[in-house]
């Protein structure tokens, strides 16, 4: 059961001019699953993205590097879900070029116009039959009058362990033009993306400078993706891909510290964030949304790792499962987290509006019931004071239940 | 349900010459359960120890840290379950000095001959007038003549989640005397230990010089309790002392590597080994014992690292409960371990004595059944080689199940 998310409507999800989406059958993994989706991108978009620093990183995610490093305009994107291509070698390798291949063919591009993205299980030979069987079906469907049902589509089309698609869309001003920005992605479990989600998407009609598009992907990940985890596992097939198709008639943005570019930002921003907490709260069995704050850290870094440490610990996430205030295992995350010189006898924390631990020790007014109260809650704030210096950062994670046990046992089969 | 782990036969387990035992149930928790054990170390005894490196070193470890530095003989310990004296600030500590004093003045003794031990839950206080008022019974069970009963009674009056008691003796030669040796552990979850395990106490009566305790204690712990992980959570409790009580009639081991000094890391290494493995096999929820090895590497700091990387991944132990055979999970863990510049494609993977991966990938004669065969062993050996030089190191684990989320959900109910 999500916490608090819905399905996204159709008509909440806008096309993107230069965009056009198209989602397949291929048969994959399963029969009768969206499993293949297209994004092909008008002549003029610019794509900036960040991968997984995992170095088992899956094929699709090397070629994606090649071709990016290439210099050619990106024109098409392919994703695949029921095989992560990953662990597979030399064959899995080649597989990923020839899906670009193909499709560059079917489009009069050159192959390393395409970037090729894969999710599922790992280890196992990517179906590339049955893959190149499904694209003429997906090139069909991009053909169709885009819309925001292509979106909701997409979205349907990249799931694996998720229980909700995952999209959002938003309208903004920049540059005194309207514009506006959609946005897809998938995850559930293996996350603790180190670069990006499992799976994102940004698409926005503003023109940005192509060179500032890596930079853009990266900040956008590192105030969203970057800082959600659900089981502490980082994937080998993370990826966001953030596309620009310079279609709204803004005055490009040159510069992301202009007012122009920060705008995009304060834009863009929220609706990756909105993504990344989806995933968080379609986390495979979570029944809890969970931010953990970490203030007065002596810079940004032991903040994260503090922050990680809690939303890491199994004995932190079961407790907030049974909605059991038992907070000393938040003292115990706090302690090993490897920040070497933390005077504990500084350390404070709060739970929602509950002050639980002052000066390291239990608040003197802290009652049980109301840890209580707070622990009861669908969603949690975790606000923890180092007493160090003023750095902070957030991180979101999910609870530990019995039903992350079983999806996880039960995955494959 | 443990595995592979039985509960002790009294008649097995040694008494040590020097050391007595009395146990009692104070009610410290629960009422009708032993909570509270003491040993007492004859004159002459030496004892070396290690402690948890969390910063939240709960007050007990706080105060044997300054008791064992103080440099008077230690001749007495005393070991509460139920409450971990752990968040407890300054009157935690206080309750943990007047334990001491308490059990001085009883014995005679200066307060900082006495060192004192807690686990169980944190953030509460310990409630110290009825682990007083349990002091006298402990005593007078000590009195009683020694036999291998106490050590069961010990082990048993250290538990908290663990279901079965954990304790280990031999008799071994040390120059051309005979020598013996017994322990106890406890622990089950909150098993990440970063020095020693939650507690862990061995006694033998051979004679060792007492500069050379800490460093027998160290190494013990760095070939045992230091090499196992359950949730990786660092508890704020762990402790492992070493006694020698010197009464064997040896000539004193002056030097651990000296021809007795290496006998006697020989003859102990595997007892606190024992230990050890009854934790992990005993971890909650635990259906699988799993040995990770990792070979290849360029030093021992990054076999661990990707050994830990793999038994703490919540994937990884969920596919082993399942049985199911899910092994790139075990190649994204090693890929995520943060070995930086790891090259993919020299890794290879066993499953016990299946060749599953080679040069990064999936081997061409590795068939699922086979893997499946080795996945639904009660105990499993994952072998993982990095390729990239000669050292090795290996971490003892379990899988997560069902149980792990429930008995961590319900801990404290």
């Amino acid at each position: 059961m999500p916490v608090q998310l819905n399905t996204p409507l159709a008509e909440e999800l806008l096309p993107v001019a230069g965009v056009r989406i198209g989602v397949a059958q291929a048969g994959i993994r399963k029969p009768k699953r969206k499993d293949l989706t297209v994004f092909l991108l008008d002549e003029g978009s610019v794509v900036g993205a960040v991968f997984t620093q995992n170095r088992f990183a899956a094929a699709p995610v090397q070629v994606c590097r090649e071709h990016l490093g290439a210099g050619s305009a990106i024109r098409a994107l392919v994703i695949n879900t029921g095989n992560a291509n990953a662990g597979t070698g030399a064959p899995g390798l080649a597989s990923a070029r020839q899906t670009c291949t193909v499709l560059a063919r079917a489009l009069g591009l050159r192959h390393e116009q395409v970037l090729p993205f894969s999710t599922g299980v790992i280890l196992e030979p990517l179906p590339l039959e049955r893959l190149l069987a499904g694209l003429p079906a997906a090139l069909a469907d991009a053909a169709a009058v885009p819309s925001g049902a292509h979106w909701l589509s997409a979205a349907q089309g990249i799931m694996t362990t998720d229980t909700v698609p995952k999209a959002a869309s938003l309208r903004f001003e920049l540059g005194g033009r309207s514009v506006c920005a959609s946005g897809i992605a998938k995850g559930a479990g293996m996350i603790r993306p180190n670069m990006a989600t499992m799976l994102g998407f940004v698409a926005t009609d503003a023109c940005v400078a192509p060179t500032l598009m890596d930079a853009l992907a990266r900040r956008l990940a590192d105030a969203s993706f970057n800082r959600i985890s659900i089981d502490g596992d980082t994937s080998t097939n993370d990826s966001l891909v953030v596309v620009a198709t310079g279609q709204a008639g803004n005055a490009c943005v040159s510069d992301l510290d202009s007012a122009d570019g920060l705008a995009l930002l304060a834009a863009l921003t929220p609706l990756a964030r909105q993504l990344a907490h989806a995933i968080v709260r379609d986390g495979e069995g979570a029944t809890k949304f969970i931010t953990v704050q970490v203030e007065g850290g002596q810079c940004e870094a032991e903040c994260l790792q503090v922050a990680y440490a809690v939303a890491h610990s199994p004995l932190v996430k079961t407790a907030f499962f049974a909605s059991d205030p038992n907070l000393g295992r938040i003292l115990a995350a706090v302690g090993y987290a490897g920040v070497a010189d933390l005077d504990a006898s500084r350390v404070e924390l709060h739970l929602g509006d509950v002050h639980v631990v002052t000066q390291g020790g239990r608040h003197p007014a802290y009652r049980e019931e109301d840890g209580q109260r707070v622990m009861k809650e669908a969603e949690i704030v975790v606000r923890i004071g180092l007493g160090r210096g003023q750095a902070s950062q957030t991180v979101w994670t999910c609870d530990l239940s019995h039903d992350y046990v079983s999806i996880n046992a039960d995955y494959r089969s």
